[in-house]
């Protein structure tokens, strides 16, 4: 590809930009880590339910944590409004072109958020299935949610950023009869990428089915606060 | 957000990518013109239905047109071999990690199709409903795919990419009645973005469905190539 010179001088610039995020991810690591803060960064292609698994973990678990909400969108406030609509305090990133969330926008909007007030706190990413892999937003663990309807083959096809989470959500299970998904499968070729990645499948219509992974993030917030 | 000199910088040569990129894309266009080849560039979220579009497609109007196919994905060739099963030549390009096809990269999978004898290119994009918007490839006309698991908010999210296609396909309305996708204010909120759009209703369980988006594809064909 690089007959232009300046493809090959943005591949430099590109690493400079990742280790700028780097740094400040860090930073924002330390003082939530400080605060007691647990911070969960959620990714997954658009549609692919991240606004309902945020809004189903809230509500099984707001009786023991507060909660708060960063919501990125390339444009319009309409995921932050339905966190609002369950009464949590929601901060709507509007990225305009870019195409995943970055650890310096993530610093701005959690000026927006009372860390003494606050437990959880979840980080909707820009829907996309490459670009927010690459980006260390300062969390503590990241979800990518697996939608029944977009296919088991999505795993092969997007091996990073499944590589780079420690939790898989394959959500809207009640689809399961409408497609052909292997979820044994894929939970295999999961593993194969990632040997610690944990997975869990839900389906909004069946709040019982958020019970597994309420209580293994329960379990995972009491490790870190006690270790 | 640009506390980071490099981040400026990038700005500047991204301009310069797409303005390199733009040239090339002038050059494979006049090539193409020249030899009567029509070029389709499918856009659309992971899962929402592209390859099953492509392939109906071809099915349908595989008496009147010689068709190639050329298949981006970050890894995999599970879709080129799904269009090779059905006796078409595919291209497959992996990207590695990049988020979208750009017009070096098609011109080099061209290199691998016989311009005689093909009259019908389909580029099937990266799954992104991001990136993808800003690379011009060439082609004649740009189709996005929105899928009814989606959801009908993605035209608010994902403007951009809508604003610069010409032809929306809403995806798997088998499944409407699972969903809450509002096809009308869909159509509504697109023709505001997109004066021009067209939108086609397709599911790949009724063939009949594809009539309509192939009787539009062949006038416009014809109007090309009259012109």
């Amino acid at each position: 590809m690089p007959e232009n010179p300046e493809v090959r001088r943005t591949v430099k610039i590109e690493e400079s930009v990742l280790s700028f995020n780097e740094k400040k991810a860090k930073e924002i690591m330390t003082l939530h880590r400080s605060k007691g803060i647990f911070t969960i960064n959620v990714m997954g292609s658009p549609g692919s339910g991240k606004t309902t698994f945020i809004i189903e973990t809230i509500k099984a678990l707001r009786d023991k944590y507060r909660f708060a909400v960063i919501e990125g969108d390339i444009a319009s406030t309409i995921d932050s409004e339905k966190i609002k609509a369950i009464g949590v305090n929601s901060i709507q990133i509007n990225t305009g072109g870019i195409c995943h969330l970055d650890a310096g926008m993530i610093e701005k909007a959690f000026s927006y958020i009372n860390l003494d007030e606050t437990d959880i706190v979840f980080i909707e990413n820009v829907g996309n299935l490459v670009c927010p892999a690459d980006f260390n937003l300062g969390e503590d663990i990241r979800v990518a949610l697996l939608s029944i309807p977009e296919g088991d083959d999505k795993v092969h096809k997007y091996p990073m950023i499944f590589r780079a989470c420690n939790v898989v959500a394959v959500s809207k299970t009640d689809l399961m009869e409408h497609f052909d998904f292997n979820v044994t499968s894929t939970k295999e070729t999961l593993k194969k990428l990632n040997p610690e990645i944990k997975t869990f499948e839900i389906n909004s219509k069946a709040k019982e089915s958020f019970i597994e992974w309420c209580k293994w993030l329960d379990e995972r917030i009491g490790s870190v606060f006690r270790a």
